[in-house]
């Protein structure tokens, strides 16, 4: 069974002809943490049209940038197709592996794409006025870059530049944000729905400075979010102990995973994540059998074939709840054997 | 107080300083009847991503077409934006007035346009393979075209069509749905948040061949939807007496409201509306005065003058709830005179 992106759980159930509510999906990097949210989405006014002004506050506030410095996008994945769509350059520099997302809009619009191996080649050349995308924390493996010297860089070279932070939330680490004030050809992008556990819904952010932002609402529909959405986020975003929890959890049952998959001879290298989710290298048994063997198990995780610099012998696990991780322990007791 | 769209209520009722549910709302045209919903929506699973399998079963049940033939979009005017974005020509044919959104993106994507006034000049020639906008029943005046000879003559022309039906779930006229086996080049759009009471839900449709919608499904993201949003059109298409209901009540009160307009000497003109709001010509009195004079009343209506072929002695009344039709009808026995 294979799955070209993580977290579909209903086509998962119905192969194994079971409830949803029965899947362990390991598979997308959601957090599975909830923000307490104080609001009743039966009494929500949805005859009107929707107003983001509480929402842009609640973003703003949190991430402590202007509400002139940012653009609400119906999801991370809508907001990479238009600022791919409206920067039309002839060189794209995407640091791989990273999300299929950019390589398929970077393909669709022409760009002559450059992959740079973050994991060997990290300071290879760019060229000269091209598009750089960096995602950083990184996925599949989730490690964090200090990127202030390859930005320095990417600067002398005239690049312009998009820095992919939707799973910055889970780390303590700063943003690239600061730099919007400094360079003018610089992008954030963040999924609002990966860190508050909301797949879902549908929110994502660019961030950049105003006279970029301007620019991209020109030509923007008006009414882009759900007033669903809008409130979910708005509502997530009121609950202030949520962020620390999320980290905290996430460190916790990260290193009892980590301790886990330790023990199992086909896993010959975990590499390092401040993130939700952990990329292993897997050795005598390719991806497919490994997501094979956990299927009696109800087990879903993320094959990680289709990412550039990556084959068959990657698998990306999601950190979720200690149940789940026992679940995990338990099959992986029964498919793999231990180290001596 | 001008409003370029309709249905900005917080606004209005910031500058009144009262509070939102206090107010008249007759500047939005969504349907003041609601579906009813047997659903929770605090129960719903947003952690995944969503699948849009039974939102589109619904669809494909309630408008009698195939799921290969629609792709939705996160609201019509997404779907606008992007059909006017891909569909490159040169030329655009606007029957106007129409929604200023067509106006809008047709400009911003370099097309030049040509207005046909369609309450003068409806058989106007088109240029050569151009691409043809007319949306039916019409907005702001709400009049359904038997459009078969339009289409056959557009047809002839080599245009590619698109027909905008948003407002046809309130009226028993046919769609255009069945040229798009006829004619390769025709699309109908559909906004599900006019009819299906939902402004703040975000769904919309552009219908086609299945050659189309494949070739539009191929650049588009993943994930346009809320979860939220689509449990919403999924469950008020369930309710299968809400269509006859909203018609019937519709055309209750507009009969009942054209017969309070018709007693003004100020109302020059009610055009005729098969939909749920009417427009009307002023005299004596223009559309600014109109409105203003509404204010302490707390009642919103649209003014038209930023609509092609109109300008500032032009309203745009929707059709409410009875009480709110009283509201109005107390108001303008104060703001206007009788005719003798």
């Amino acid at each position: 069974m294979n799955f070209e992106h993580g977290g579909d759980i209903y086509s998962f159930a119905k192969k194994l002809d079971c409830n949803i509510s029965n899947i362990v999906d390991l598979s997308s990097n959601i957090n599975f943490i909830k923000p307490n949210l104080d609001i009743d989405f039966n009494s929500l006014n949805i005859s009107s049209y929707p107003n983001y002004n509480s929402l842009k506050d609640a973003i703003s506030n949190n991430y402590n940038i202007s509400i002139d410095n940012f653009e609400l996008y119906n999801g991370a994945s809508v907001a990479i197709y238009s600022l791919l769509k409206r920067l039309k350059y002839q060189d794209i520099v995407l640091y791989a592996p990273i999300y299929l997302e950019y390589k398929k809009f970077a393909s669709l619009n022409g760009y002559n794409i450059k992959y740079i191996d973050r994991f060997n080649m990290i300071n290879e050349d760019i060229p000269f006025q091209s598009l750089v995308v960096f995602v950083n924390p990184s996925t599949p493996d989730g490690a964090f870059y200090n990127i202030d010297t390859l930005i320095n860089r990417w600067i002398e070279r005239e690049a312009t530049i998009i820095i992919d932070e939707s799973f910055l939330d889970f780390t303590p680490y700063k943003s690239a944000i600061e730099y919007i004030n400094r360079y003018d050809k610089i992008y954030i992008i963040k999924s609002m729905t990966k860190f508050y556990s909301s797949a879902g819904i549908r929110v994502g952010l660019v961030i950049s400075n105003i006279e970029n932002i301007i620019d991209i609402n020109r030509d923007e529909p008006l009414w882009k979010i759900s007033e669903f959405d809008s409130k979910y986020l708005e509502y997530a975003l009121k609950d202030k102990k949520f962020a620390n929890i999320s980290r905290d959890i996430t460190q916790k049952n990260r290193e009892l995973l980590i301790k886990i998959l330790k023990k199992y001879r086909e896993i010959e290298k975990i590499y390092p994540s401040t993130t939700n989710y952990i990329l292993i290298k897997l050795r005598y048994i390719n991806a497919i059998e490994f997501q094979n063997r956990l299927i009696p198990y109800k087990i879903m995780v993320r094959d990680c074939w289709n990412f550039d610099f990556l084959d068959n012998n990657f698998i990306r696990v999601a950190i979720k709840d200690i149940e789940s991780i026992n679940s995990l322990e338990n099959a992986l007791n029964n498919i793999l054997s231990l180290r001596e």
